[in-house]
């Protein structure tokens, strides 16, 4: 009989994998939703779970850019997530373009993807802002549609497929692109035998943080308004004088109605965050509810500011080194994940009869 | 002023790009409408010009099959190939899926590719056997039709564009294909400046062969009788019966007339081809008008048994060193087509700024 050290052990280790987009240095809605729990598995899972985090600069490319753009972008997104705490010694952290795996995978998922599956995904449509009921039967949908964009649910599964990952942390508007990557396990496994492992969703975050100028939106890269959302790396003054000029209410007092007050329901959702004692957005109204506006947006940067304490600091530091410093790091990590996609590769070569 | 030897040293060396799909031996089909070509241009080429084949594996997987026969049909196309005359010191001969750059090269080439022109490009519509004007926004199109299928003209342009190729032979009904390399080059040089090279068809082979038991049809690997085709690796003896018992007609005499006397018509045909006057079909028709289907029968099949002497005892020989023997060829091959697919991905990654 086996005893239970041998027994655990039998399990074989969580790896989890997630990516982000190589947008810039990430704003605090990235922070709060994805990459705080990137930090915070490195703590709470047990050290056999590999961690698995990648810059997936070949998304990026689904809408072009300048190259020196991308570039800036690439580099300032590895330095953020160092300074946030992202250790690469525990964490296998790259750039996507580093391993070739991943599009050598997601041309073999390609084979076994229908399209009509892709046709009815959403995400190309909107990045086109083209009506729900759009088809590209349609010749200006046609030409305007590329197929990257078309076909980047793809390459996402092979992402997370490569690296046989058990568990992907997703917000719950990616659980779509999670159900198509264990679609495209399921149509590989069902062609060449159970080889591809099926990702779950971890816990997804459930903290959402809106825009400070326009609170029924979320915070996002995109918005014209440099104030409308506060980087990690922002200054102390920059995020005191951003939330002090976030859009609220003329209503007197504190409440939490997300639906008529969205943003000071918006402060007080990024106040819980930072709560030491962890209590609700409308346990924290509750307790302030006499307080004024002003002072509600002077208690909020001082939390975020003492939550992002040190990110920017280090951010700086990490860029006064120079490229050849972050490429060294990239280099070690892209080098681990190239025998991680490796192994994964080997088994489908085979299995596939290339 | 320049002299002219230096003149014509400035001219960049041809780079020839070519592939075959792994479906095992070719037949007389396959090496009359290409790889005959493929050993002639090792010596009709500069010696500069670079010759580059592929086994194109990873087209096989659009349709998948059981591993074992795509395993056992790579060997056997590479062994054949080299047993034609290719040299691997000359050429560099290489499976597609040894070199990643190939997909690499596919995703970006993807980003900037118009699903509109392949939703007009006809071969997914024929492989599925699917009506000219079929869409997929039909459910049952959608879910039988694969992104891979759909998408491969763009691998097949990423397999032309990463060697930097000046120029593809190819057969008539394979001109679309290049004609859309060219547009993805057009795409990417248009968005990141004129980084890829255009390719140019080489004067295409002008032999077609038909098949023996139903001569309005291209011989093919797909036609369920063995009998229909004749594999270059065929023996004496079964090439004689095979030509013995091919279809003709009951008119008396030999005259060349493809509409109403196709069976001897594709006979000639394979005549003229291995004619060491190399009169035309028509030609020959006259020279032999009086002879009898049976007579030519004997003259074409002895034709071919001098043309294709040798390739059987070669391909037999080198299947009998054993796979270790190919693997070392095809490493080696593999090796200087990633060098030349690295070349381009520099150029690439730099441009699109990955």
């Amino acid at each position: 009989m086996q005893n239970l050290a041998t027994k655990a052990k039998a399990v074989p280790p969580r790896i989890i994998f997630s990516g982000i987009q190589p947008t810039g240095v990430p704003h605090l809605g990235n922070y709060i939703g994805a990459l705080r729990q990137w930090v915070q598995l490195q703590h709470r899972e047990e050290p056999e779970t590999k961690l698995i985090y990648s810059v997936v600069d070949l998304h990026a490319i689904t809408m072009p850019q300048p190259p020196d753009q991308l570039r800036r972008c690439k580099r300032e997104a590895l330095a953020a997530l160092l300074a946030i705490g992202i250790d690469p010694d525990r964490a296998t952290l790259f750039h996507q373009s580093s391993v070739p795996a991943h599009s050598e995978l997601m041309w073999i998922l390609s084979c076994t993807a229908s399209v009509g599956y892709l046709s009815r995904m959403t995400q190309w449509k909107s990045k086109l802002s083209l009506a729900e009921g759009s088809t590209f039967e349609d010749r200006t949908v046609g030409s305007r549609l590329k197929l990257g964009l078309f076909s980047y649910p793809v390459l996402q599964a092979a992402d997370i497929l490569i690296h046989r990952a058990t568990h992907v942390p997703v917000g719950h508007d990616q659980r779509q692109h999670i159900e198509f990557a264990r679609e495209c396990a399921t149509n590989f496994n069902h062609t060449y035998g159970r080889h591809l492992v099926m990702p779950d969703v971890l816990n997804p975050p459930i903290h959402r943080v809106m825009s400070l100028t326009d609170p029924t939106s979320k915070m996002s890269k995109s918005h014209k308004s440099e104030r409308s959302r506060i980087l990690i790396t922002d200054s102390a003054k920059d995020i005191k004088s951003k939330i002090g000029s976030a859009l609220t209410d003329s209503i007197p007092g504190v409440s939490y109605d997300t639906a008529n007050r969205p943003g000071i329901s918006n402060l007080l959702d990024i106040l819980t965050i930072f709560d030491a004692q962890e209590r609700s957005s409308a346990q924290l109204a509750d307790a302030y509810s006499d307080i004024s506006p002003k002072q509600l947006k002077e208690m909020v940067a001082d939390a975020v500011i003492t939550g992002l304490d040190g990110i920017r600091d280090r951010y700086l530091e990490l860029l006064a080194k120079g490229d050849a410093h972050l490429d060294k790091i990239e280099a070690e990590g892209a080098r681990k994940a190239r025998e991680s996609a490796e192994e994964t590769m080997e088994l489908v070569r085979a299995a596939v009869g290339l």
